[in-house]
This record gives C-alpha cells, sequence and structure tokens, in this order.
C-alpha cells in the first residue's frame, strides 16, 4: 500500500486519539448521553453510560489476563446483551472479535478455532456442554468464560463466568496505545463457497464507512427504538444495525431470537419505530392472532434483507404494518450493506435491490475485467471504504477477489438506467436459506462420503418460508436408501440450516458436454416442489 | 506514526479505491441521484450529474496543464457556484485547495501566497484588478483563471476563464493514482493569534468524519433545501454545511453574501429548510419590513455560531421562525465543529456551546497536561478522527498544538456535571467580529507602526450587531492626532473587517507587575461603549 506520505502528521499525537475507533462509540454516548437508554436484554435496560462501564470492565479484565493488541477472542452464543458488551470490549482492548454461529455442531467449529487460533473463547451457558469435550483440541484457547444471563448455573470447572471475570476488570477508559483505524477488529467468516468458509477482516475504518451508510441511507434515526431479533453473529444485524444503532445513540431490544408474539407486544408496549428481519419473519406478524389489535402506530421502518419480496407484497404490508419497507442487500466482505431499495422505490423498482449506500461505489465486470455499462449484465463489483481489509491469512483468495481493482461479489446483476441494482443470480454455487448463505459444495461432500450414495447435488428452490429450500438431488446404488436415511446422516454431521428440506432421487443428472452436472436444469425440474398447491 | 501494521491489506487494490475520499462524493450522488438539484446560484440549479460533470472538467483540466498530486490551487473568491466546483475539483486532481479571504488587501495576500505557494490562482472576476499588480510577485502561481460567473466579462491579459479553462477538461471521472485519505486536501487558514496565521491541513479522513458529525449530531437533512450565505472560503460554511450537504444528497442555494429580503423571499419560494447564519443575520431578518408576511412553515432548522446568543432571544427567535437553533461551535483545526447545542437543550442549557458531537472527545486540561473533572475550569482540548494532521509546514506549532496528546484549543472552559460544554474566556487574544476572529497582535502591529501612536491595545467589546466591536485603546506623543486619522491608517493596510470600529485615547494603561497591559481591565471599563443609550 505504500508508504505514509503525509507531512509531518499529527506531530506528538498518538495515531489512535485522530482516529475513529470502534471502542470511543460507547465512551463518547456515555459522556454526551449517559442516562439515556442503550440496550435492553431480558427486561432490564442499561444506559449509555452503564453499557460503557461493561464494555470497559471486560477490556480491563482481557487486558488483565494478558491479552495483546490482534490477539483473538472468539464468541459463540445467540443473542443478548453481553454479546454486545463482548464486541465492545475487544474493541477497546485492541483484541479481534471472531464471531462464531451458534449453530454450528462441536466439530464445525473445530475449522474456525484452528483458523482464527483465539486465545479465549465466550461461550454461551447453554452451549457449553455441547462444546466442552472439544476444549483439549483447541489448544489455541487459553481463556474460556461463560455468557452467563442468570445466577442459576451449574459448575462449569473449565471456565468462568463472564459476570466473574468482568468483575475482574476496572470500569475506567482502557489504555490502549498503538490503536490504528486499520487494525482488523473482527473476522467474521464466510459460509464459504467451493472453498472453505473465509474471514473478512474488518477494521475500524471499514466499519465507519458503513455506520455512516447505515444512518444516512438507511435512515435511521438517532432515537429509534429498535428490535434486534436477527443473529448478532451475522454482519448484518451487527454492524448495519446493533453497532449503528449505539452510535448513533438509539435505544435497542435485544432478543434471542424471532417470536412474533412478543415482537408485537413490543412494538405496542416500547413504542418500537424499526424492525430488522427476514421476509417470513414478516409474514409471521401479519399472521400472528395478534397481529390486528396490535398498536403499530410507533413503527416507522422495517428492513428485510436476505430474500426479495414481490413488490406487491411489500405494498401490502407497508399498508398493513404502516410503515416503510427497505431491501438491505451487500455481504460480508462489504461491511455488508451496500445497497438499499427505500420505500418509495417500491413501486417503480420492486424486485431490484436498490441504490448504491453513499460509501459504495457499484460497477458491473465482464471476466476480462471490464467495466460494463447500464443495462448490461456481469459480475457485481464494489469499490469504496466499506471494501473488506482482506481475507484472514488467506492472501490468495484475496488477490482473486480483488481482481482488476475491483472488489469481487461473485453475484451477477445489472445497473439499470436509473442506476438501481438489479441481482440477477449467483456467480458462485449457493444456496440462500433463512438468513444462512449455505455453499452446495459443503453439503454435497457430505453426501457424497455416504456409501450409498453415488452422486449429489445441492440446489436452491424458491420456498415460501426458507427463501430458498435447500434441496439434495442424489443417485443411489442402494434401491432400499430413503430420504430419513440421507437427512439423519447430514443432520449428524452438519448445523439444521444447512440439512435438505428435500431429497429427491433421480437415476440420471442432466449434463454439460464435459459432464459437468447442469444445476440450473435441476432448478428448473424441481421449480415448484415447495409450492403449495393451488 | 509507525508504519502499516496490517496483515496483507486489500490485496491488489489501489488505497485510494477502498477508501472514501472527497473526490467520490459527487460521483457518488451523481451515480445514485442525478436528477436531484444539488446547487442553485444566481438562478440556474445543477443537478448532481451535471454538478460532477463540471468537477470532473476542472479536475481534468488541472491535471491536462500538468498539475499533480499534492500542488495547491488558492482560490480568492465570494461564494458562487464556481467555488464549489473549484473545491471539488481540486479533490478529484489530488490538488490541495487554499481557500484565501476574499476581504483581504492584495499586500495581506503575499504572506499565504509566500507560505502555501499555489501553483495555481482562481479569482473572483470582480476581484481580478484589485490583485493584477500582484501577479509579477507571486512568483509561485504559474496558472491564474478568473471566476466567470457571466459572459460579460473584459479582457484578462495574464489570466483564463475558468468557463474556458475547463472546457479544456473531459467531463469523465478523472484517473489519479495513489490517493490516500489522509493525504491533505485542504489548507485553511487561521486568522492567528500570537502568530502569523497558521495553515491548517484537512485531509479526506478527518473531513468524512466532520461530515458524519455535522449530519448526526446536527440534525442535517437529506431532502433539505438550505441557504449558503456565509463565505465558503470558511470551514464553518465549507464543511460543517456545503460538503456535507452534498454528501447527504441535500439542495442548496448559494448566495453571494447576506441580503436578509433575499434571504426572505428564497424561503417561501423555494421551501427552504435550514439557515446558517450569524447571531446579527437572524436579527436582521426579523427586523426586517417583509419578515411578517413572510410564510416560513418550510423553515425547520436555524444554525448559528461564531457568538452566543442569550437564551430567552433564541427561545423568542423559536417562536418568530417556527424553527429550532442550533449553535455551532470549534475551530479550523477541528473541522471544525467540537460542539452543538440542539434546539431543546436551549431551555436549560442557554450560553453553553452544547454537546461534544460523536467524533469528537473533549477535555479540560490544566497547564501541566492534567485532564480536569466535571466543573473544572481549564483550557479545552479534544481529540479523534476531526482533529487536523497538523500545521502546514509549521512542525513546532503542530508539536505545541498537540502537547501532551490533545489538541489545544486555546479556549478556555468547562464541562458541566451533564457534560455539557461552557466556553468561558479565550486563552489567547483575540477578536470576534462578525463572522472572523481577528488576532489583537496583528492590528496592534499595524498601530504600533504609526509614528504618533506610543502604545496600543486591541480588545474586543460587545457589540449588538459585530458580537465584539474590534476597539483600539491607544495613547498618543502627539495632541492632534484623530480617530480618523488611525483608522485611515489600519484601513490602508488590513482587510476591512481588521479596522476597529472605535478608537479610545488613554494617557496610561492598567498594568501587571510586569508592566503587561491589563486587557480584561480595559474591557471592563469600556464595556458599554457600543450599548444604545437605553
Amino acid at each position: 500500500m505504500g508508504k505514509d506520505n503525509s507531512i509531518e502528521p499529527w506531530h506528538g499525537m498518538a495515531k489512535r486519539d485522530v482516529q475513529d475507533l470502534i471502542g470511543q462509540i460507547p465512551h463518547r454516548m456515555a459522556h454526551n448521553y449517559p442516562d439515556r437508554p442503550a440496550i435492553t436484554f431480558q427486561g432490564t435496560t442499561r444506559t449509555f453510560e452503564e453499557f460503557n462501564a461493561d464494555c470497559n470492565r471486560l477490556a480491563n479484565a482481557l487486558l488483565d489476563a494478558g491479552f495483546e493488541k490482534g490477539d483473538r477472542f472468539a464468541a459463540l452464543g445467540i443473542n443478548s446483551y453481553q454479546y454486545v458488551v463482548i464486541w465492545f470490549g475487544c474493541a477497546k482492548a485492541g483484541v479481534i472479535h471472531i464471531p462464531l454461529n451458534s449453530e454450528l455442531k462441536a466439530d464445525e467449529l473445530d475449522y474456525y478455532i484452528n483458523h482464527a487460533k483465539p486465545r479465549g473463547l465466550a461461550v454461551d451457558d447453554e452451549l457449553y456442554e455441547s462444546v466442552a469435550d472439544k476444549f483439549d483440541d483447541w489448544s489455541p484457547v487459553e481463556t474460556i468464560v461463560t455468557i452467563d444471563k442468570t445466577d442459576d448455573i451449574t459448575g462449569r470447572p473449565q471456565a468462568t463466568r463472564l459476570s466473574t471475570f468482568m468483575e475482574q476488570g476496572s470500569a475506567d477508559e482502557p489504555e490502549v496505545e498503538d490503536l490504528d483505524a486499520d487494525d482488523t477488529i473482527q473476522i467474521s467468516y464466510t459460509s464459504g463457497t467451493t472453498s472453505k468458509p473465509k474471514g473478512v477482516m474488518m477494521t475500524h475504518r471499514t466499519l465507519f464507512s458503513q455506520y455512516a451508510s447505515s444512518i444516512i441511507d438507511g435512515g435511521l434515526g438517532g432515537d429509534d427504538t429498535a428490535i434486534a431479533m436477527m443473529p448478532l453473529f451475522h454482519v448484518a444485524q451487527m454492524h448495519a444495525f446493533t453497532v449503528a444503532d449505539i452510535y448513533n445513540g438509539a435505544h435497542q431490544i435485544i432478543l434471542e431470537g424471532f417470536d412474533p408474539g412478543r415482537v408485537l407486544s413490543l412494538i405496542e408496549d416500547e413504542e418500537v419505530t424499526r424492525l430488522f428481519g427476514l421476509p417470513n419473519m414478516y409474514r409471521e406478524l401479519v399472521n400472528h392472532d395478534a397481529f390486528e389489535e396490535t398498536d403499530l402506530r410507533s413503527l416507522e421502518l422495517c428492513v428485510y434483507a436476505m430474500a426479495p419480496m414481490p413488490g406487491s407484497e411489500v405494498q401490502e404490508m407497508m399498508e398493513q404494518f404502516g410503515a416503510g419497507f427497505e431491501i438491505y442487500f451487500g455481504q460480508t466482505e462489504m461491511m455488508p450493506v451496500t445497497t438499499i431499495l427505500p420505500p418509495e422505490l417500491h413501486d417503480t423498482k420492486a424486485g431490484s435491490v436498490g441504490i448504491p449506500v453513499r460509501n459504495v461505489e457499484v460497477g458491473i465486470m465482464d471476466d476480462d475485467g471490464n467495466v460494463l455499462g447500464r443495462e448490461e449484465e456481469g459480475e457485481i463489483v464494489y469499490r469504496g471504504g466499506q471494501v473488506m481489509k482482506g481475507y484472514y491469512n488467506d492472501p490468495e483468495k484475496t488477490a482473486e477477489a480483488f481482481e482488476y481493482g475491483w472488489f469481487h461479489s461473485g453475484d451477477i446483476g445489472r445497473l439499470d438506467e436509473d442506476g438501481v441494482l438489479w441481482f440477477e443470480d449467483r456467480k458462485k454455487d449457493m444456496v440462500k436459506t433463512g438468513g444462512e448463505n449455505v455453499a452446495s459444495l459443503e453439503v454435497e461432500e457430505v453426501l457424497m462420503e455416504h456409501p450409498d450414495i453415488e452422486e449429489a447435488a445441492i440446489i436452491g428452490i424458491p420456498h415460501p418460508k426458507w427463501n430458498e429450500g435447500i434441496t439434495a438431488v442424489v443417485s443411489s446404488s442402494k434401491d432400499d436408501l430413503t430420504e430419513d436415511d440421507i437427512l439423519d446422516y447430514v443432520s449428524e454431521r452438519k448445523a439444521g440450516f444447512k440439512v435438505p428440506k428435500t431429497v429427491v432421487f433421480v437415476e440420471e443428472f442432466p449434463r454439460t458436454a464435459t459432464g459437468k452436472i447442469q444445476k440450473y436444469e435441476l432448478r428448473d425440474a424441481y421449480a415448484d416442489i415447495y409450492q403449495e398447491p393451488s
């Protein structure tokens, strides 16, 4: 990247004191709005001052325990107040946060632990038993804390309770020298496509760029009350909303997960102004018994992501909820939001993924690195302040992703004459099921290990609930192999969201001239299997 | 600042493509909102697409003319559409913009030209004659363009018309390699205090930090229609508003200067939502004949700066204008806004300068570098992303300003128990007159050069129109030296805003034990000279 070409810059100042850093966010908010509610979780509300003090306690406890700048600390848990404290505590200490998907099986976690080599691990109390057998294998991990949300927990011989760990730390601002806005502060793993999951390096700077886009383009309000119900281990909930909301001074109510009845009663009781969820969550809310009688007047904005919604449905929902609907589009490598379709464009541009956010430039590129014109189809590529620093310990994949001086999304699309982005297809072989991306290859590899399966292809088929239903198409040497056999086999080895919704048995696969399975033929052939009979 | 400690960062990407840079702003807006009005000037409105094309034309013309990254380009002019094009054109070319106060006399400009050494100069057509004699002396300046706002101009032998110069440049995005967010992009000169004016180095990064603060803390709206009537050569109008508004997608109407009748008719005709001006401008609006009959319902926010307003007056004005009032406080070295007093705090915190913006940390420091507690008085110091890169070619003053790891404001103040900042006094000897800071020393030096003046002190006295009236207290060896003699003498040598409003003749000065003039005694003695008789 070349050397610093600045002229006597910031003479006498530490870099950390002349840059915007993640750890400053709760500190500033605690100074400016000490008594404002920051986070409500399980009925308890912490102010920005209380929240910042907790972040400091964790940061100081980490430093006291010998953690140093650049060390990694992994978090395995569902949504909680503590989860957010861990993120900011790490940021204040200069420790790199590694979010782990709480649905992963213990064996699946091996890869992440061995790749990120975290010195510390925080694990939800409820998940402790499921991974405790692994601790001896996970040699990089020296410090284990359990995220205790109640006092009612049993003994954990190898771990310290998070609350106990934090009590050891001072509530004062930690002093860490040599922090830099270009330091990696989180490594967030992609679901992987044709290769193993890749660790996306996020820095203070790339994330602040996202927060400006989120707040300005997304129209997030400093006086919002938001519900955080999507997983915090995903970059969308964490950075498009939760951290941006704290930076913005908003109040958020963290839920362990999506519960339509609870969401409806919270909207009315807490005068919630904003939701973020999957299309299907909004459908579940509309279909809930309490929907009609719930007072939704406080609601201003409903953001959805991960899957498109038909324009007519969005129009109807905007009436039903009495709020604007926006789609957010992007990917982990972009922190993650790259385009937003605002409410007012849902009539003319429904089906598109919207307008680029202000800190992202969107291009369409052909295979030779030429940037294409309007209405031309090609790979969606990105530039700007939100681009990831690279893939952790993977210069090869990083160079590949940054070919021709743009970040390559792996998505196919086009910009229309108005500069609106239309997502057409994935260049890489993935299934988007619920909020998760599943690499077809990963499930195909498991299937191919089954002794009775000859060949297998994983495809995504439109599904009313899951956006795409992950679907296995298999050929078998045995007549008595059943769907249940196969689903059990996968369930034992992979997280639930990776298990196919349906297995289709075939005798032969459609193939290209070179013998490659033609997945688009399979997707066409089974396009309707998840549709309800009309 | 140490070397880049990042791990294989942005492999294969140019730094300019993974950072937020000033030149990207109009490009992105032109992509996202091509047909939205960006700037209206002298009755002509340019869309973001037209505006970006003009910025590109200037950037490419500069590059074609041989300007290189890091070269300086000075602009001497009052407000115009062209002035903003010059700023963004320079940014796109990597050329450093040097704003010059259009009220400065030709001789006063020598200092800035010799210090900044600009290779190019843009000068308002109307100001050309006043500085043309200087061009031979200003050897660094190779290229001179006149900012032509009409076709009706006479020949300028040494200059090219800006419109002609721009026609030579392509409207396509210029390609400049090696741009970096930490590059200096503007050098904005302070008014100087005890020394010569200092060149504040502003970078892409420090300015983006300001824009986030402006937009989020100031509550600027992307759908605002704003009037830009304060000088664009000042950092407040330029960065707290004009560039922030373009980044935010807002529409601004640029006025050459403040004209109360025109402002009132614009508010009604163009449904203006926001104003930024001096307290006295709001007073002139209220007192204008057309005020009562003007439809002000579109107005949402009135920002004032440079001088406090009594709380009762602000309350009354909020009723009269039907809009919120905010004070912005700060200084050039901070890009410039550090605190904002929002409308809702004008009842309980009137007289304060408000709450720190989110990208600035405010501290109070004693003379030994200790950060003091709440309610303790000391020097106001700052940290965070908005801190300037340093003073151009002045490592000594930079080191002084950054002593003890904070930026020293030169202001005395305190943070109250609620974290609200109260400005108490200037540590340095300055007069705030209108929107300008005048260093007492600079005017005192001129006075002392007068053969008949024995000693002189410049002080600021509360003034109903100018915030402070710049006041000369002099002792003379001659009995027949008159006030007019002195005022004429200063007028010939200094810009109008530096000329005293009144001269007071004294025989002796109040002095400290060490013989230093006690200015606070003078300020007390003449406190009422600008008050209207009651």
